[in-house]
């Protein structure tokens, strides 16, 4: 998580994350807004949506990965970068990891968010400490068949990786 | 991740999402499958269609989860336990978190994941140590108004908290 000197173009588009973020609280959604850059082209943008769609999934880094694939026909978004007007929770990093992206810029870190009540911070340090630090508790079920699905996956000869 | 002894209800449930798993894959789907389960009831289920939907968020776990919040008409889980073929990636567990659930019940590990081709535990050791095991370079912008979207938070006082 070390600082970056950002170029102007970067700082530019932080700050359409940022005015993104500030006017969705007036819409009604969370004050968190991103942004999916590509060779200097915005690809698409996100805003919080949690409760105003009732999908707990619905924040901005979200909503803009998938608007971009849509966008480019894909599901891969390398050579993308994610601008961020908070530092992504471990959801949002997580889905940018599966998405690919190259890079990941954020202004606002855990600690501003957690001091506005969200529960990015404590999120971080779940993973960081999951036996004392998780909300919910998480238990593996023993199944005898447990890697079925796994080995249907790697008997399947046109499958497609990702 | 301690394991538990599971009911029958529960193994229940587990052969089912592990069922929806591998014949999931025949669908052209990855080999991930989940339900949500409240009061014995089951409320959603879903497959992973990352592939086939375009949709690098679209594992077994967010698909359930959007779907059992759309079925239920909340943003809120609680009361619920999510059911999954896989221990949940980073991802899908932050998700799970958001979504409030009581519980995630999970049959294959991280490690049966990696073996399958899957960065499931790769992505949970990024988390652990993010300066040398995140893929994906992350970086902070400095910006004057990075909290401006969190002012504008506190300043609505008919804000919708999550």
């Amino acid at each position: 998580m070390s600082v970056d000197v950002a170029t102007g173009a970067e700082q530019d588009w932080m700050a359409l994350a940022i005015e993104l973020a500030t006017t969705n609280v007036d819409s009604g959604g969370g004050p968190f807004g991103a942004l999916i850059v590509r060779d200097g082209e915005i690809i698409a943008t996100g805003t919080n949506k949690v409760t105003v769609d009732l999908d707990p999934t619905a924040h901005a880094e979200v909503i803009a990965i998938r608007s971009a694939c849509r966008a480019l026909g894909t599901f891969k978004l390398d050579g993308c970068v994610l601008v961020t007007s908070c530092e992504p929770c471990p959801m949002c990093l997580a889905s940018a990891l599966w998405a690919r992206v190259d890079r990941v810029l954020f202004a606002a870190d855990r600690d501003d968010a957690a001091d506005a009540g969200f529960d990015d911070r404590a999120f971080y340090d779940a993973f960081k400490d999951p036996e004392t630090k998780c909300p919910t508790p998480v238990h593996q079920v023993e199944m005898a068949n447990r890697n079925a699905a796994f080995d249907a996956w790697r008997g399947k000869t046109d499958r497609v990786d990702y």
